[in-house]
């Protein structure tokens, strides 16, 4: 049942640190703290070692990457897998442009990973080297149906077992894989599309959930995924704004009980 | 009518390359995302041109410039320049330190704008090379009032012909000009000032619509600034608090129709 | 009266310069705002200088530092100390890395402050040269109660004495101290470590009181923390998540009366 992996983040209060871009950073900081965890973002390379000890989970988010903050993505990830912490990566608008591409894949050389989310043009990048996309949003090219499902899901497996990491696939359906066991969350709202954040923040939540020790990392990652999604069910209101929503999404996280994770979660085990 | 003009952008769904301030940098990807745009936010110098490239506007937002970003704003200007791409300037708190106002100076030496909005302050130091400023607040001393809005017309219609750029000086009425055809728009409310960011979202807003490739930039920047304006006007209740206001505006924008546009926007022409 | 001094501000409406993290920033420009003051966010060396000399305070806040910014801190400081101003710092995180207590004891050395805030951990850090710490929540075996209260005042005390700051502990229960008159602030609701930026926003209230040439620094730093406090009762309602606490906490503030704050303050002094 997903709630154990919840209710553990709330009984553990874990601390995740977060090298991420300043776009969405406040409300990955309350993410982290909805769900019962602490957020600390710190991406000076002077204090990134010092600050990932301190931690449980580390996630590194490319968002608005800079020279300088590459560098501290580095060095924390590597400090992060000394200690033997989870690592999530988020590769923002990978394929939107070289420093992106080559960062992820720097990323990817240097820093072993225990979960990387992405929509699938950044996944595709991820693991092709290049890609297109369609700015920080999926290339309508790379959309995942019922057709092209089989294929996603084959190249997620690939990727999952390459890197050694949980991939995360989010979208209207959520594909998610440790190479061996995979499934998909069809929790969620159209909505999460019309606010900044809902990937940026989705990715704290799963370094919370990481960071609390889960027997299974593929498990609480679903777990993650699930809750991300029925919150955004929870927070829709037939014709309501795109900031009420986002509101109501992090109030949804932050009253969320392992009952109602367990009801409403909407997973087909593949 | 300016409903084409929003329509335009939920059609296109333009995507906005934004070099913006980590105050309100939030409010205005969200903004992007609410009138049916897509934000991207990216200040590095090693990535600025492959990221305006794969955009249809460009936002330089001065307000909390630094070297670095300097730097990174006149190389995506002058590749969005050469690309055709429609850009947009908004010179935060130009006049508040020689630091602001020598950067819209070579700015508009090095970039060519489509459009530049500021407060009567900072468009004043645009045009004079210097001015005086509260901060990032106009100075009481350059209030526009029925006296003094002759003069003002004057002086932004020279400088839209000066510099080929909408000229949208906004306040409690907001001027509108681009040399030849001038407007005056009386939506808003006054705590529209009361809130971080109604200045950089209305920015924005207009990188938004100018991306959208409108048949005129004077036309669809009126329309923003009415649709702007309107929203402030539908997010106000008597007694709300600051805060319940921000939300209240960005749903307004998320929800606004072209019907609800042309019946609300108070626009005179001059 | 605790009102005069908020009363002060709404009159004044003094301008804040504000160098500190983007994490929190947009909440810090709303609370500045919210209580009738004007906020200005300028981190960039080259323009510190200028900006702190047309404000009325600068408040340093080291949450997301870097030593881009630790430079302009330490000028920015020097400018506001040569001109008479206020100056307040939140050593955030202080403790949790030897970049961040060092930072803190450096700029203890170079700048004079008005006022320092901060979790227990973090004073401790502050008046120590180190300290333990919960990443950027107070270290458990911190825990101000019945019993340490005296320990922990002594010691506020003796920090506000040898720094010539008002000294101001926040947490379940807030103790303010100038060296000589001290009070405690039994105002608040535990929804306030449940959201980011608590801290950060109350060091800018606090930066707006102080800029409004309140006659007493102490009864002016008691009123913010009063206020800040009774703002987190006044959003508090039952069941309510915590984006929609934040929203109520700033409105709160945003329509706060002297009255209101007279009638709901909780202050003993000791």
């Amino acid at each position: 049942m997903f709630s154990q992996y919840l209710e553990l983040v709330q009984q553990k209060k874990p601390l995740v640190h977060c090298i991420t871009n300043y776009v969405t950073v406040n409300d990955c900081a309350n993410m982290v703290l909805a769900c019962g965890a602490s957020p600390i973002m710190a991406d000076d390379a002077q204090e990134v070692e010092d600050i990932t000890t301190i931690c449980n989970s580390l996630v590194i988010n490319i968002g608005t990457l800079n020279e300088r903050t590459i560098a501290s993505m580095i060095k924390a990830g590597k400090k992060a897998n000394q200690l033997g912490h989870p690592v999530i990566l988020d590769p923002v608008g990978a394929g939107a442009s070289a420093l992106r591409t080559n960062t992820v894949l720097q990323l990817l050389q240097e820093v072993k990973f225990t979960a990387i989310r992405g929509n699938i043009s950044e996944i595709k990048t991820v693991a092709l080297g290049s890609g297109t996309t369609k700015g920080v949003d999926a290339d309508v090219a790379d959309e995942v149906n019922a057709q092209t499902l089989p294929e996603v899901l084959a190249f997620a497996k690939a990727l999952a077992r390459q890197t050694g990491a949980v991939i995360i696939i989010t979208g209207p359906q959520d594909i998610i894989t440790d190479g061996e066991q995979s499934c998909i969350v069809s929790n969620g709202h159209a909505m999460m599309s019309r606010i900044t954040g809902s990937g940026c923040m989705l990715t704290c939540l799963l370094g919370a959930y990481l960071a609390a020790g889960p027997d299974s990392a593929f498990a609480a990652c679903a777990a993650a995924v699930a809750e991300m999604g029925l919150a955004g069910e929870i927070a829709y209101q037939p014709g309501c704004g795109t900031l009420t929503f986002r509101t109501g999404l992090l109030d949804a996280i932050s009253t969320m009980t392992g009952e109602t994770l367990n009801g409403g979660a909407r997973v087909a085990y593949l």
